[in-house]
């Protein structure tokens, strides 16, 4: 918060920032503090702690069946209980301080967070701000539940693991908020994992394109709030939800062009698996064949790559999470149109990848990179790139070693 | 359940019919069989267990200043969330048996429950039973959490502790069920509280009128929802949900006229505590400056007997209960018509009553009760009666042997 004026603030603070009273007392009393500093304050909450999990848990125990989704709407509706708990806490803690100011703790419903009706990832379609706007002009600090909103059919839906942030920034481009922040357990967002490699640097910042791929690629933003805020021009900052750091700021505009040619960070992801499957016919359709049965399973595939084979033959390969690698080749053997004996798998890999603006129309990047990757002898398994990205898929016991020689490479 | 028909039927399953997963599949199986003899059911849960007391807990470590009316609209919106959880978890366990039935959950506001803006104990003003109608006809089974409802400026209200009961007879009152089934962990209504008198028998049959004064004597249903029961004239069965039995059923009608001048039941109430008030000024006003302050604080006051004084000055006793003793005579202390001379409270009290329709127009009962309790050395501290109730107060400490004669002077 940078200056005393009435300019209207859209704060998200999550379930780590939320995990319990004595944390929530904290987070109030930050709050106070800053609506006394004159903002109009819309605050977004996730759900304390571990609380989605364990609600999860208790329907696991009910579904027998988890490959159907006849239950999704009934888990929507469970899980949107947990925000409604923490946003009603914590607006309880706010008015318990006595401070002379008070809140009041909405729905997503209640919020005017409108979605469609795809259940457990849902996409918000509107926002309709009276009754968010009725409240904040009788100056009160308004909590929303976030992950949530309600189909035209008036039934309750989530917006997928941690869409509250695609909430909070929802709220702040409907509101014309002037900034979005978004309150964490980290400082920020960093040019690497800083488990991997020690003296990983905090970005202060980025583009929204920059962010879409650090958090594709294992930053902890929910990608369609980023979208959004690309979308409808809203600053996003990621902070420190105890400090007083000012964390990173993701936003369009010249900062693009003063980071330009420049890698900005180093992601990293573990535990990914990859399939291949030689000998498919090169024919339209092939793909789709493989991939839907996946997608209708809810079996997120990340990198594919198609390669040329002969005599009208392709082969094709992709990574998924090794979570999902057993189901994946099950569901792959009972396909008519793949032949068993040309589906491979390989489990124990991890991907790296430099991400900054500009990087993929100068040749040098990528050829430091891979130069970096040969002298410390890690193996590159597959190579797929974007505009601003390189990505290497290589076996997850080199990414400690490929991510400390890439670092130092790129930022010394 | 008594004949195969299409006929629409509510059943409401209490937090100890729902204590956990096991018990929640237990009654999911039970539904789907009514489903199966022909039946249209709605059901309404509680929340499971002891949900609400733990909610309820997390919001008393927050709120500072218990006895202000600040924190109700974020207690009935984190409340809310209990019966939600126990209505998606057995609408997942119903859709899980793969019976055929499919089942659709239903927070209050979607199922059209709107209430006056009363935080805490709302009323419901009216059921919008459109949504629910929609999904009858497509043959789901309809699972309402209950106990909550939406105002008309869309905020989440409560009903009050056991507020599902009513929730569950006013579904039953505007879909024009044919009955209305309250499923609990004990058999029915019982003729004194079998922990006291173990002869005590269940009774087939009440009227409302005998119901409600059962009720507001410690048998275990919202008295708001025999009222509804009573103006729409539903029938009400209470049993147990595990087991086979018919339990108790209440209804107007013919049923009255039956068991007219017989004692139905002999109520108990324990840790109650009296406070009188002596040498009052006998003006008018003097009894709203009492009680007053005392509802301002949520204190209930039960049994009120006032009795003439002398030179204009009059005495009055009310019962109360045990927790709010010291709250109240604070208040009392800080009024300025009150000498705090004349005020004296006594605890460990307790009151008994016989309930039938009828009796209070023979002396004969009344007679009867207070011979039996003064054979066996009861003392009686106080008496009030209503049309078909005397009750005595008496020392906890008699109210076995109280129970005991009585039963066996009234039911052998």
């Amino acid at each position: 918060m940078s200056s005393k004026s009435n300019k209207t603030v859209v704060q998200k603070y999550g379930g780590s920032s939320l995990k319990n009273i004595t944390a929530i007392k904290k987070i109030a009393e930050k709050i106070i503090k800053n609506h006394s500093e004159g903002f109009k304050i819309i605050v977004v909450v996730s759900a304390m702690g571990k609380t989605t999990d364990q609600l999860l848990h208790q329907a696991n125990k009910i579904i027998k069946n988890k490959s159907t989704n006849k239950h999704n709407r009934d888990i929507d509706l469970l899980l949107s209980t947990g925000e409604i708990v923490s946003a009603t806490l914590l607006s309880m803690a706010i008015n318990s301080r006595e401070s002379g100011v008070t809140s009041i703790s909405l729905t997503g419903t209640q919020a005017g967070i409108k979605t469609n009706l795809n259940h457990g990832s849902a996409r918000i379609s509107k926002v309709e701000i009276s009754r968010i706007k009725k409240e904040l002009n009788s100056n009160k600090i308004v909590i929303v539940a976030g992950f949530q909103g309600i189909s035209q059919t008036e039934d309750i839906t989530t917006l997928g693991r941690g869409g509250s942030d695609t909430t909070a920034v929802a709220l702040a481009a409907a509101l014309k908020a002037s900034s979005c922040e978004i309150y964490t357990d980290v400082d920020g967002i960093f040019t690497a994992d800083p488990n991997i490699v020690k003296n990983a640097k905090l970005i202060t910042h980025l583009s929204f394109e920059e962010m879409l791929e650090m958090a594709s690629l294992g930053a902890k933003m929910h990608p369609r709030s980023i979208e959004l805020g690309a979308i409808y021009n809203i600053p996003i900052s990621v902070k420190h939800s105890e400090k007083l750091n000012k964390g990173t700021i993701i936003k369009s505009g010249t900062k693009k062009m003063e980071i330009r040619e420049v890698v900005t960070g180093i992601p990293t992801e573990r535990k990914i698996s990859k399939i291949t499957i030689n000998d498919l016919d090169d024919t339209p359709g092939v793909a789709a064949n493989i991939f839907m049965p996946l997608a209708n399973q809810g079996i997120n595939v990340d990198v594919i790559v198609q390669s040329a084979g002969n005599k009208g033959k392709t082969n094709l390969s992709f990574t998924l999470s090794e979570n999902h690698l057993n189901q994946a080749i099950e569901l792959l053997n009972t396909s008519n149109q793949i032949n068993s004996k040309n589906i491979s798998s390989e489990k124990g890999l991890a991907k790296i990848s430099i991400v900054g603006t500009g990087i993929q129309n100068q040749p040098g990047y990528a050829a430091k990179m891979f130069k970096n990757l040969a002298d410390a002898t890690v193996n590159i398994e597959m190579i797929t790139t974007s505009e601003i990205r390189i990505t290497c898929i290589i076996k997850d016991s080199d990414i400690e070693k490929a991510a400390q020689v890439l670092h130092k490479e790129f930022f010394g």
